[in-house]
């Protein structure tokens, strides 16, 4: 005979340890009952027994033998036989699968009552109150569970009763109990089916239709929602009933071993006396609070105090707990880890460090970076019953209410007058202004590097874009998603950190970033071996950035610079120039104010590096487009007095734009392209660098300019470059007090690959993660959200986009390989990321992984950013740490 | 003291194999020697010598000392001493670099003789003519070349003798010649310039003048537009002079010795008795042939042809020989590999099998890609006075004359009536009718892949394209490049070989593929390993593939089909389509039309393996562009009974087209995401397919399709597809019969990066390395090419194109290790190339390497890719036979 398979352990065989094989509940209960708590007698039918009776059909051979002889030793210890017709065994049967999904499976209690157990069970306990309550609750609870009997019709049953004799429930007379379990036994009666009286049938239905519950449709829905594998199963545990309804002495209840709102250390409980579990949930009585229990119980409220510190310690973490209270006897029927806000979940482990129950790498890997961001944004508290709109990309994070608003015209019209959300199909540079007045932002189109998701990071301001189930008609200004339309003034919520939003005002939980929080920063950085830069382009976001912590600007666009009123008429001169002389004398014109502009942007960052990048967009961008030109010429041409300079510098205008007109912008003349076609730009712009440099050097500052070339793509580029602005620097006088450094964006796959060649020429690498993305896989990010993304994370195509955080398998390879090879040929290589996924958590893991030295992100993700760090620091050194924490 | 660096080696010392420090007139002397052919006695100064005292300004130490000691081994071997006022040898001092560089660098011949040594020659000769004119030529020549003296004043003075004694140069009397040489000296007085009576010291400023023409302007010239490295530096040899100007048994000329234009095996000279080398090359005289030696000096001509049988078989390959009689005595001065005709070089090729003188394999390896690939277009023969107008990128090949024409329209109108070139500023769909009625394509815009280069090829006919110096001007129609203005009706030739097109009618060659390339070919398949299939989309173009020896179609896109007038309305319905049954519903009207499309192709290819793509550019390539369905729905409303149905399909249509644009359309909506967006599109094509086949099946044949599945960069893009569409093969009844395979593009640089993964889901990969190309190094190729690709070239950012020759360290990188990757998942894997630069020899030659199944081309190329390939088996196994046949 081969041995067979072990489908059964006790209580006393488990262990928190084993949580796949006995699930959540089972293996809680196991741990609780190995560090002395007083749990009932029970026993876990395993996952395995699960899959394998989904699979067939069928219980494994041997699983009910071996829960049978486990419900002898169970007998044993409670002292009472299961169908014992003077001193019964009740059990109930409890679903508990590995992952928690609360409420999604069923349970059914007071297993083992018949109508001659009944009996027993009166004269055990003298009420027979009680007795014939505990049995219609289980002929109910089997009915719906087992058969699938339909719950109104108990309900409607029960509420009959309580009509005609006018009664509450609880109040029922034994009489009028027993005239109930009439009444439901017509229910079976009418579906044709019948409560079984055996016992061992009850047990064994009971734990079928948990098993069955696994594949339940609002089971399949949660787990698809919420990204839980299907293969799971789900244990179940059969555990010794205790009633909180016999007397006064008696009772039930929930208790959190710390406040989940704000954190502080205290019991928060809620409990009712003479009340079985579900009555706590229904929220009839109104419960009692744990001040009440001390009062009341004060034995009892010592051992719950006590239970609760053993099992803090123990889990290291806020414990959610279920307890019963038997005649005064306490047992604990659940823990678990408690959901708790942010800012709770924050000082906790702050608390607990110097509790001594946890230690700061612990801490640091327990504060996921998701839940630290949500310190720094309001955020929608969902309590039920809201009004889900529809669904987007959660662009940038945060909550917003406001009323909704078509056109940044009408937004600038009642600024500061009302909260707004900003709906457009999709914005645009002439948005901007709309959108310094709104509070959030909703567009049709776009993705997660649209203009909106962009402007709104970058403001600060929550945004979800890129809905295309909805539709919004700016002429007749509504916006309509189903059979809703809204119009101007309606009322939404937005949710930038899930991407829902909602119809009217919802509650918002506001953004704390307490002294938990700070202290939680400064452990952080003395963990992290990663820097952490920012992406700013002014001297404004250069302070925050500062201010949240940023070591050094990662990314300092220059291109902003040329888009000033002052600035534009000149810069457009010299694209259009022809020749040299004429392109040089504009951008002699320039040169001072790019002076002024990195003098102020230096000084602001004072002793850090700051990486300057030089012109990267392709010239037309600083043209208007074809059609408002063709427009002005026409109008022009139409004047009384015509002004040929005019139509001539117009249509000098128009040709040019036609000259730099491309099939694919992404991929054409931009970049170090232009750089070294039209050498003279660069010149100017390393020229203003190193002059501003020397004015902030000359007011006593420090600062540590490093010029970045974008869209390298072959060592003799950026060879050609530096060589030509090597010479430029050295003719500038005092050049060589400044202590700067050349180097290049790595944002082109050709550039990973020959990043070995291209690191000779270079003193530091900035992978662009965005072009990069959108060159390895073929992706334009302005196209491919609005029209395949959305369909192709929806269908598993893509785990995620890959616009937001790193695509390990193509691009993080990419970028190791440009590590490894770039770190070969020259060592002491500075190696960042500046890309938009620079301040995503799971991008930052991989960037330590690899050896980066440093991320860059926006001033507003820092913090996040510091966080992120340093918990991969932590997982680098000790990668079972996360395990711990993912798991109990 | 130490040993010094020897310099200078006798003919005794030296061997072909020392090209490098001799030259390739001192080696080949040497070898000659060696090999027992009787070579006036000399020595070579080294190369190391000429670049030494280029950096230095001075010869280096010792060299004079071991020049002057190689002299004294010289006059023993003669008889005669350098400077013997009785019996005095003279030398010339002759350049020779590494590499042949005919005409650049100087020679000084009768070196040695003075006044006085002038005597010892006339007593010593008996001939008082030979020696003065000897003299003259000294004075005349180490002027010109020691020091500078214009040219022009020798030739006024030797023209004003011969005018006024009114006779011919070699017809000079004594007193004449006396006379010349006074006017010579006179020169000399005017430039403050002395003629050097010391043999010594002429011999020592002829070195150090031959040393200096190195850095000549017109050497310095040539060796850029060669590619010849500058460090290189010329050997100087010094050797007795032989005189054919010494009566009528003397004489000199040039010998190849087989026929340079046809290759047939016959000594091919021409020569001069009583003459010196220069007067051959002058052509005052008019030459005899080979056939008159015969009779004229029998012996001569037996020492010649046996001369002539050894240098071929100790150099296996015609040579080009410049020789001297001196009293009935051969001497040979200089051996070459001669210049011949493409056809001439294969025949000789296949001849020299037959003889025993070289292997297949030699053959292969000398007879390159680019040589076979002259004789399958007409070539443009350079006689030298050819007006050069510019240059642009050889799109493709061949030569072609014609008037020019301005557009397609004029172009038909005189088609049939004369040769046409048509000359626009780019090309569009709307030219490909006018284009088939001219003989070749001129165009100021666009790349090796814009619209003219890639119908070019299609074609099979010349264009240069891209010539950003030209100005085409389609109104006045007229063709401007610096002062030159063309109109209609004025001859060009272009020359797509080169990318340079001349003013005029030039000579041309016509292709011959004769019997001996036929033989070429059919070793080549013997020896490769690499397949060699076709891209082609049609039956015609299958066809011609087949002739031309594809083993199948590597690429058939199927979007064209879908051009035809009968299907492109089916085609735009079905783009326009909002609901998946109707696009059903178009698709399944499509069907039939490509059901007898495929059939017809397979049935072209019977027995072989033909790729299909499936649709792969964006859909909105199907739709007019939007301008146009503006002004047709603005017509539409203007006509006087509005047809409603109409406008409403219009504006649904400008929809569409609206809801399609995208900003970089070559990163947008196209290949495979279509085809897992909108499934039943390649559902529609593989019925087609699998149909098709069972057609051909059916009527006896066999065919292999292969579906290939474009723009794949995850593998579950392909995993999601192939499960789809086996699950459409297999709903087709009879499927089973059909062989087919399953693959992918790898296209985008993820995919080579995945390739691992991928493989799992592909039987065959075929590299696209186009589209691969643009991503890795970030181009949009319709952008890069008229934008910045040319800068890049010209100015040796890139060494090539990408887009014509594979980038070995970047694109060619991420191939191999797509290969790799690809072949460790998935053993069997087939891999293949169907980039437009799989038809280019560098590239199949980087194919062969890196293990590719098979490259596919243009069916016009397939001749040059069996060579191709055959060339880099032979290279694979044998790298040394590159440099065997690319030195001497």
């Amino acid at each position: 005979m081969t041995q067979q398979k072990k489908y059964v352990y006790l209580f006393e065989e488990g262990g928190k340890e084993m949580i796949g094989l006995l699930g959540g509940k089972g293996s809680g209960l196991a741990e609780m009952r190995r560090i002395g708590l007083n749990v009932p007698p029970g026993f876990t039918i395993t996952t395995e027994a699960c899959t394998d009776y989904l699979k067939n059909g069928t219980f494994p051979a041997g699983m009910m033998e071996q829960a049978r002889k486990a419900l002898k030793e169970v007998e044993q210890k409670a002292g009472r036989r299961f169908g014992d017709d003077r001193n019964p065994l009740l059990v109930s049967v409890r679903s508990g699968a590995p992952v928690s999904m609360p409420g999604m499976m069923d349970t059914v209690l007071n297993v083992g009552l018949n109508e001659k157990t009944l009996s027993g069970l009166i004269s055990q306990t003298g009420n027979e109150r009680f007795g014939l309550d505990a049995y219609r609750r289980l002929i109910q609870m089997f009915g719906e569970i087992v058969f699938y009997l339909p719950h109104e019709e108990f309900r409607e049953a029960l509420d009959s009763i309580k009509k005609r004799r006018n009664v509450e429930e609880d109040a029922l007379m034994p009489s009028e109990l027993r005239e109930l379990i009439a009444s439901y036994s017509s229910i079976y009666d009418k579906h044709e089916r019948k409560f079984p009286q055996d016992p061992d049938d009850q047990l064994i239905l009971s734990i079928e239709a948990v098993f069955n519950s696994w594949n339940s449709k609002r089971a399949i829905a949660y787990r698809k929602m919420n990204g839980i594998t299907e293969n799971m199963g789900t244990a179940v545990s059969i555990v010794t009933m205790v009633f909180g309804n016999m007397g006064y002495d008696s009772g039930t209840g929930v208790a959190f071993t710390r406040d989940p709102n704000t954190g502080e250390n205290r019991i928060f409980a809620e409990y009712l006396t003479n009340a079985q579990g579900e009555d706590v949930v229904a929220g009839i009585r109104t419960p009692k609070y744990i001040e009440d229990m001390r009062k009341e119980m004060p034995q009892v409220y010592d051992e719950l105090v006590k239970t609760c510190g053993i099992l803090e310690k123990h889990y290291q973490d806020m414990q959610d707990i279920e307890f019963t209270i038997e005649r005064g006897k306490l047992y604990i029927l659940q823990t678990r880890t408690g959901k708790k806000s942010a800012n709770a979940a924050i000082r906790i482990a702050m608390d607990m460090i110097d509790e001594g129950i946890i230690t700061e790498e612990e801490a640091l890997i327990r504060i996921t970076p998701e839940t630290f961001d949500r310190i720094m944004h309001p955020q929608v508290r969902i309590r039920g019953g809201e009004k889900l709109l529809g669904r987007g990309l959660a662009a940038s994070p945060g909550a917003a209410i406001g009323e909704i608003v078509f056109s940044s015209e009408k937004a600038l019209e009642s600024a500061k007058k009302r909260r707004m959300i900003l709906v457009r199909p999709e914005t645009t540079a002439d948005d901007v202004r709309g959108m310094f007045v709104c509070n959030g932002f909703l567009t049709q189109k776009g993705g997660m590097t649209s203009h909106a998701a962009v402007v709104s990071r970058a403001m600060g301001k929550p945004a979800v874009v890129g809905v295309e189930s909805m539709n919004v008609n700016t002429k007749t200004e509504t916006l309509s998603i189903g059979d809703i339309v809204l119009k101007e003034g309606d009322k939404v919520t937005i949710d930038g950190t899930t991407g829902n939003f909602y119809l009217g005002e919802l509650e918002v939980e506001e953004p704390v970033m307490d002294t938990y929080a700070k202290r939680l920063l400064s452990i952080a950085d003395r963990y992290r071996t990663l820097g952490v830069r920012a992406n700013a382009n002014t001297p404004e976001e250069a302070k925050l950035a500062r201010e949240n912590g940023a070591e050094g600007i990662g990314l300092a666009r220059t291109e902003r610079m040329f888009l000033g009123t002052d600035r534009i008429p000149i810069m457009r001169s010299m694209i259009m120039s022809e020749r040299k002389d004429e392109r040089k004398k504009y951008l002699d014109m320039l040169l001072p104010m790019q002076v002024s502009d990195f003098t102020a942007f230096f000084r602001t960052m004072e002793g850090f590096p700051v990486i300057i990048r030089l012109l990267d967009p392709p010239l037309h961008e600083f043209l208007p487009d074809k059609e408002s030109i063709i427009t002005d010429i026409y109008e022009a041409k139409k004047q009384e007095h015509i002004d040929e300079d005019r139509i001539k510098y117009l249509e000098r205008m128009l040709q040019t734009v036609r000259n730099l007109e491309e099939f694919n912008p992404m991929l054409g003349f931009r970049g170090c392209r232009i750089g070294l076609v039209y050498p003279e730009i660069y010149e100017m712009q390393v020229r203003a660098i190193i002059q501003a440099a020397l004015n902030v050097i000359g007011e006593g500052r420090q600062i540590y300019p490093e010029i970045m070339i974008p869209l390298i793509g072959h060592e003799n580029e950026l060879k050609a470059i530096r060589s030509n602005l090597e010479k430029t620097v050295s003719d500038i006088k005092g050049h060589e007090k400044v202590k700067y450094k050349f180097g290049t964006m790595i944002e082109i796959p050709r550039a990973c690959i020959t990043a070995g060649s291209i690191a000779r020429h270079a003193d530091f690498f900035s992978f662009g993660t965005n072009d990069l993305t959108q060159m390895t896989f073929g992706y334009s990010r302005d196209d491919a959200e609005g029209k395949f993304m959305f369909f192709y994370v929806e269908n598993g195509i893509l785990e995620h986009d890959p616009f937001s955080t790193i695509d390990r398998d193509g691009v993080g390879e990419l970028m190791k390989i440009a590590v490894e090879r770039g770190r070969l040929s020259n060592e002491g290589l500075e190696i960042g990321i500046c890309g938009e996924q620079g301040g995503d958590p799971a991008t930052i893991e991989f960037c330590n992984e690899i050896g980066l030295d440093y991320v860059s992100a926006s001033p507003y993700r820092i913090p996040v950013a510091r966080i992120s760090a340093a918990r991969s620091a932590v997982i680098k050194k000790d990668a079972e740490l996360v395990e711990k924490f993912s798991k109990y």
